[in-house]
């Protein structure tokens, strides 16, 4: 993930045999865009624009006339007449760098650790500003490595953005949640849009052609976008902590969750329609944790990041000054990890957790008690205008479903009950010697927080009606609300320590190694090389690519039933197909959230790809990067064209793309 | 795996409410058909017999013409006229089980262990030759449960066995050694034969019906046929042994294998091509036995053995005459295993592995002494007629690499002085303290015994000759012989005490839990239940089938390139198919080798489907059977049916199939 003003142009050279000039890196920095949580690139000389389905689904919702829905039908303009602007769509294209770090180096005077960040604040809004005057650009200051490096980017904004065309949803994310973080896979997962100035195409200025056939196992690619965030810089310790105690328990508590809705969505065929998605979505998120998981429990990976750690220790313990100021950061961390895995078991419990009932009741109890302290006092979420926000919370009225809360809340207790010591003060309040199941019961029962006038009465009357209230559930939070509160209070300095030092931890890497090792995730425009790969899987390989024969396959397999089942006009298409075509393919790049939509491109900077997901061994790389069998999932140019021009009757696009 | 005197019929109709009578059995039973080293089933009324391709290997390179080989251009008889009859070839159907259990136990009288067996065998002999004789059938005791239950079996053996059709090898072997073992798979892994009598097709009797449409996920479906050796009686200890000790060392002497023959493979193209077969067939040995190593690693499963081993100890305590016969077996097993694990690093290296002139030169200074001694108390594989077979084995001249011989042997000896201490006296006499690399070479390069007349004057010579000699392999052989000797007069009893220990539990078993516990395969006619289902796999799941359609995605997927290389003819096809049939399905069915070849049968007693491999989820099976993910892999009925049709021409014989 390499910024482009400092790309390894002699790893390059070396690796792969290619040399990238200045105007090859201009071109192509100037060919990509960046679009609301998103990346994308310009794919011709009339400001196309090429992204991912789930890239343009706000605009395809937003666009969509009352009687239909593009998601459901996908939309094929037929001229650029019929292109529809996606209100509140935007694109980014980054016109230059600069390295202000000195500047705000400079500004940093004081010795206060909060003036500084005043004055660090300060600059960097000055910078910005001035930038923003000077040049009508969007301006903005990058912070990379934590503060090690301070650079100023410079944007042009394009504000007319529209569609051109989408498959529908189904094609474009074929095999849904399950299929999901997978691969071999099936997705036709494209937008396109189309930049628009003064109302016509943006017509001239940088665009990647469109390669004549696309890229072959073993060449070289590169991704162009804007991965958003990554955890590379995380200390081992910081590793460990994710490892043995936040990801287990959160694990643990989308299983719960899971099989409360699974019971729920058993009760009916409505509610197993109701429940459906949210089974579906915590499935995705078991999958995605599981897979960081599985990577900080791979000791060979493990070893690797420790490796590094001692490497990057030694580097800095061998210099006094990089010593004095960074030498201790690691240990502050661990220490203030290893006091804070003392009390993780309390701080999953102590609190308004497993029931919406009983966090309601626990903000009725809380906002009259941080509403009377000064802002800088309050926990965090009611400062600023969080109080307001909790209030419009509490008193907005929500279905509730009472059977949900009943089981929810049950869960909840009996997870603290089985994982709290049994004279916790915790369970000793809430249970006081009942089972889980009769206390849930007994509060969701016997509550009327379930009527929001009830609620919104509490509010008005303060602290003295919370007193005085004998409502189950808001007796039981105000048992709970001191033994929270005390645990922030344990908690707070802990956190900061951690802050703190991690922030010197990142200014440290950049100190040791410069350059040469690229910053954590900013979602800013970073270039990454790799090339198409095959990988080992299952006992034997998955190959580098899919074909559409793969997706008639894939469907055919399940008897088309969802989230297989074919659209109709891909069921239509299949005898004018050639099924021999490149549907998706992998590669060995590294991307993360946010480089969705990023361009796929070869050596001669032409398309050859979409980046659209990561397989499932891909997700450890949040953490420790590792090309053995994680790989980059892309939409194959060729597979763009045949399906435009067969299945979508789109010629006059698929023409546009390849420069007809 | 039922036998088919002791089906669960309670169990059958409690699961699925399916009713089997003894006619539907004796039907079923009747209609299969053992082959050599596999199954198969009667399906036709005029005696066509299906099984896997791989199951009529011998017969097609057998009868394939000088200039062709059937192997390569897979075979499709005409008509009638033209099947070819397999030499050697036999099928056996099962006439009758008897329970001859008493009638062995009364034979049974003396009280010494060696006469014991004596007696056994012989009641034995006498019950086969007296049945052979009575019925005029090929008749064969079966010893279940270790000892437990012996069965007299009674086939018909059908000697005049013709091949109809085979594909070509490349169609039913789809994906070769890398798919192997796994799923989602397309494999027509068919042969169809015919039974002769009289020169004339076999007519009348039972055969199996063909189903309409195959099986749907979810149904009812059995597999009948011959599972030839499973380890699910082994003790707790024993499979502890098989993960720590066996299996370990089993997988780090095929990756130094592995590791030489890429060396040698590198050499040359022609290298390439000749190492090629050997390297697949290392990386199928490592993906077998990491399958079982897998399942003993699970700590679910291993979990699940110990509770039934705590239960199947209690059941025996509980019982004072069974504790007193069995109830120390355990422990016997257990102890003398730990005494093996003492020095089984010795018992890896005392001897003459890791190069083929080395087995050479032991075997010529060993062959002296052994035939000097009474056959019972020579080393094993020199007993009976062993001190022909060596001799032979010595003389005979094979083809040797020296270069292989070479890195072989340098990676024997360094797996040697790693593994074993220091101070080792074979450490001592084979390398003195040089490198192993240095060792090989002189040996290798020094010795003379890769001439066969060299080899052959030796043995000629007796133990004199070999005494004298100076070659620098025999003068090594000679200094390991006494360490690999001593080595098997410890191992020799602790071998006994398992052996005579296991044949109790096997006992036992059938004391404790009766019929209901179907004994380990014996490679005799069982019947096992099972449903068609998907199983989740790489963070989705697996379909329960695969269709024509994926065949021809795998080979477009790697472009065409072996192993998922389409032959001629299914190239050809591909316009000609549906491409939605189903080619492959998966089921919960327990299977294992020998099962090869068996019908799969819905509950009319049709055929859906032709069993031929598992999944690699399926490998754990072997030692503890569980079907969350493991899964019998099986050539559809109707994907026969398409491809007789469309892709061989072979109407005629989907016609009779279907009863046309």
């Amino acid at each position: 993930m390499w910024t482009f003003d400092a790309p390894p142009l002699a790893y390059w050279q070396e690796t792969y045999g290619f040399k990238a000039d200045q105007g090859w890196l201009d071109h192509v920095r100037l060919s990509a865009v960046r679009i609301p949580g998103c990346s994308a690139s310009i794919v011709s000389k009339d400001g196309l624009v090429m992204s991912n389905h789930h890239c343009a689904r706000s605009c395809v919702t937003a666009v969509s006339p009352p009687d239909t829905s593009y998601q459901v039908t996908g939309f094929v303009a037929a001229s650029m007449a019929e292109e529809k602007r996606c209100p509140g769509m935007w694109a980014d294209q980054l016109q230059s760098i600069e390295d202000v770090t000195p500047r705000i180096r400079a500004a940093v005077t004081s010795t206060d650790e909060v003036r500084q960040a005043e004055q660090r604040d300060s600059a960097i809004s000055a910078i910005t500003h001035e930038c923003d005057e000077a040049t009508g650009l969007n301006c903005q200051v990058v912070t990379f490595y934590q503060g090690g490096v301070y650079s100023l980017y410079r944007y042009k904004r394009f504000n007319d953005i529209r569609l051109v065309m989408v498959p529908e949803e189904q094609a474009a994310f074929f095999g849904g949640d399950p299929d999901n973080f997978t691969y071999p896979r099936y997705d036709m997962d494209i937008s396109l849009l189309r930049i628009y100035e003064n109302g016509k195409p943006r017509t001239g200025g940088d665009y990647l052609h469109w390669s004549a056939n696309g890229a072959k196992e073993g060449e070289l690619v590169f991704v162009v976008g804007n991965p958003g965030s990554t955890g590379r810089l995380l200390t081992v310790a910081q590793m460990e902590y994710l490892r043995d105690v936040v990801y287990p328990a959160t694990l643990a508590r989308y299983e719960r969750t899971l099989s409360v809705v699974k019971k729920l969505s058993a009760r009916s065929e409505a509610d197993r329609r109701r429940y459906e998605n949210t089974i579906f979505g915590l499935q995705n998120s078991q999958k995605a944790v599981n897979g960081y998981l599985t990577g900080l429990l791979d000791q060979q990976k493990m070893a690797r990041k420790q490796a590094f750690e001692r490497d990057f220790r030694n580097r800095i313990d061998a210099d006094p000054t990089l010593k004095a100021r960074y030498g201790g950061a690691w240990d502050a961390i661990a220490d203030a990890l290893t006091q804070e895995r003392s009390f993780a078991v309390q701080g999953r419990y102590y609190g308004f957790g497993g029931s919406r009932l009983l966090g309601l009741a626990g903000r009725i109890v809380l906002l009259p008690q941080e509403e009377a302290l000064p802002d800088s006092l309050r926990m965090g979420p009611y400062r600023g205008n969080g109080i307001e926000r909790m209030k419009a919370e509490v008193t907005r009225a929500g279905e509730l479903d009472p059977e949900m809360e009943r089981l929810t809340l049950t869960a909840q207790l009996e997870a603290a009950r089985s994982e709290l010591p049994p004279d916790d003060p915790y369970l000793e309040a809430v249970l006081g010697g009942r089972t889980p199941a009769a206390v849930a019961a007994a509060l969701v029962n016997g509550t009327k927080l379930t009527d929001a006038s009830v609620r919104a009465a509490l509010l008005d009357g303060g602290a003295s009606a919370v007193k005085a209230s004998t409502d189950p559930l808001i007796v039981v939070a105000r048992k709970i609300a001191p033994l929270e509160l005390d645990l922030a209070r344990r908690d707070r300095p802990l956190e900061a320590t951690v802050a703190n030092n991690a922030e010197l931890i990142g200014r440290a890497i950049f100190a040791a190694y410069g350059r040469s090792l690229p910053p954590d995730a900013t979602f800013t425009l970073r270039i990454s090389d790799g090339v198409v790969k095959r990988y080992p899987m299952n006992g034997t390989y998955a190959p580098y690519k899919t074909t559409f024969y793969g997706l008639y396959a894939r469907s055919a397999d399940f008897d088309d039933e969802a989230p297989w089942n074919l659209t109709p006009r891909w069921a239509e298409a299949v005898d004018k197909l050639d099924l021999s075509t490149p549907l998706d393919f992998v590669t060995t790049n590294d991307i993360i959230g946010g480089n969705s939509g990023s361009p796929l491109i070869n050596r001669n900077a032409e398309i050859v790809g979409l980046a659209f997901d990561g397989n499932i061994q891909f997700l450890p790389n949040r953490f420790i990067f590792s090309d053995d069998v994680g790989r980059t999932v892309a939409v194959h140019s060729a597979g763009i064209i045949e399906a435009l021009r067969k299945v979508y009757g789109a010629n006059w696009i698929a023409d546009e793309l390849q420069g007809r």
